[in-house]
């Protein structure tokens, strides 16, 4: 079948509506009409060629909601109608350690991601949620538990909410456990959110003052503006872990000497230019780590769902048309966006 | 009481002998007849000043063995005769977290290093295991139960054997797990010695194929020339703990892609310059960690000194007489020692 969506032709053009394909529904297949996709960073990145090997037309988006339109005769956990969500991957060998684990993002054979990945379909590499329709295994679909009306908002727990969830959840954040998230950003308004929700003390580090009101608006007990080095120093071998959501680079020092003996700092972005090479001697003394963490599983994303739809849980988002995709993009770069840019499909048109 | 030692009257001085005091007995103290003392590359950036901070004279010296001359009215774990040992540490607060965990070597306020650190005694900071005495309160003494013939061999266990020994308790490593040792060194062929007698899998990391045999005759399952790609590459995501002793600036992103799924890459030296800066990626698709860890406590010095009188290790040494001291600092800075210069007391004279 043929579908509306906005992708690119190639890395220096803008988003424009194209007629992509979607395969009919094989017997273990979910056919989803998407009514939301969150815009990732990874999205621009994409898109824009910046990691290199992006396949053309490119279609990204993978923070999609939507209601189940088909299934294969072979599916049994979803029916026509149901609301459903798909995140960053659509496909995993299922037979690695990590796939036993239910920890198909770290696949030792590598994940299908929902754009960009390899497949048998046309044009021989998956197209994202900038789309009216996709077609997805089941075994990669999530149910979705909140209200309609919240829809829009839980399309960013696709990818944000279980970014910050899966280090949060690894890493028994919870009562009594006091954790920084630093960078209020799309990934970070998540992790205050959901840090808050699980029962921990929650301090958020910005660089922006202006932003203090909002991370006590999010959830943090406390905000610390990280330029101020007094309210740096006075969280000092404090914390028992911290979530770093900042790709830009940065002085990752400033950030271990918080961590209490056995603490850990979680990175999920990766810079584009290196940190400066962080401190040994920081983390010998008070036997800190530096860790980094991907996405989550299928499993422990329905569970973040879960707990999302049941504590009220949604990311806060800004709705946009497809056609508006392009100028989102620049005001992301710009941080320019309280905190994720939501595409609503009904703006594709009619196919 | 005054006891002969050899130190440094200043940072381009070499070592010399000299007469230090020694406070009598008090009412917690054990004395002790130094037999030997390891000597560690801590010693030499001390002596010559390179960290910064080094107190003139400077004796250093913490992989001490003796024997019990006389103890306070108070102590009652140690008697006149025993064989005792005494690491890096001499003293700390004893009522932080870190202390009440035994883990004084991340005492919140900072322990009293067995050299260069600070005390009443004269000459307001502490003098180290290169002497013939030393007094030491009770709570950081550890009773050696090696033969008398093996106690040379033991002094190094004091700093190089719990620098790995920690490190590999602390992250469960035993049977079952595939364990890295990175350099072959004075705390690398500990790391393999204790790792072996721990039941893992062990694969040592040099960079000199002339030590290939050695490190299997010191209990390495496998030895991998890490300037090989080839060997490195065949190892990728297999580790499930890496012990890296090498302080030398060295890329990390070589043994951190070695590591499985959750694996940890624990460094114990800090390097003079910085390791160029880790790759982020790679701790995030493998939600790996690079972690620290210092020398280790006191309960645990002791287990390790037990579990290694049990299993008959000691270290690799070569004695030396306290006159061949710098000498044999001017090898160590070329690795030229199998793998442990110890210094036999009795070189000293008679004070």
């Amino acid at each position: 079948m043929t579908v509306k969506a906005f992708g690119a032709h190639a890395a220096d053009k803008p988003l424009v509506a194209m007629d992509i394909f979607r395969r009919a529904p094989g017997p273990h297949d979910v056919e989803i009409a998407i009514a939301y996709c969150g815009v990732c960073h990874s999205d621009l990145h994409t898109v824009r060629g910046e990691w290199g090997g992006t396949q053309y037309p490119c279609v990204p988006g993978h923070e999609i909601v939507g209601h189940v339109t088909a299934v294969g005769d072979q599916v049994t956990g979803f029916k026509v109608g149901e609301t459903v969500g798909v995140g960053c991957m659509v496909d995993s060998c299922k037979h690695c350690h990590a796939c036993d684990d239910g920890l198909e993002q770290y696949c030792e054979n590598g994940f299908t991601g929902t754009y960009n990945g390899p497949t048998p379909d046309a044009p021989g590499h998956t197209l994202g949620g900038y789309s009216q329709k996709i077609v997805v295994k089941d075994s990669f679909v999530l149910k979705v538990r909140h209200a309609e009306d919240q829809l829009a908002a839980v399309a960013p727990l696709l990818c944000a909410g279980i970014t910050t969830w899966s280090p949060l959840r690894h890493w028994n954040v919870g009562p009594g456990k006091k954790v920084g998230i630093v960078g209020i950003g799309g990934l970070g308004h998540m992790g205050v959110k959901l840090a808050h929700a699980l029962g921990a003390q929650v301090v958020a580090f910005t660089t922006s003052p202006d932003k203090r009101q909002d991370a006590l608006d999010l959830g943090a007990d406390e905000v610390v503006v990280s330029k101020n080095p007094e309210e740096m120093a006075a969280h000092t071998r404090s914390f028992d872990f911290i979530l770093n959501t900042v790709a830009a680079s940065h002085n990752l020092d400033a950030y271990t000497t918080l961590l209490k003996l056995d603490g850990t700092m979680c990175l999920v972005g990766a810079p584009e230019h290196p940190h400066p090479s962080p401190s040994v001697g920081v983390l010998i003394f008070g036997r800190r780590s530096i860790a980094g963490s991907l996405i989550g599983g299928i499993k422990e994303t329905q569970e973040m769902l879960d707990f999302c739809a049941e504590h009220g849980i949604t990311a806060d988002i800004e709705m946009i048309k497809a056609q508006e995709i392009d100028a989102a993009y620049e005001r992301m770069l710009k941080s320019d966006v309280k905190y994720r840019f939501v595409i609503d499909t009904a703006s594709m048109g009619v196919s």
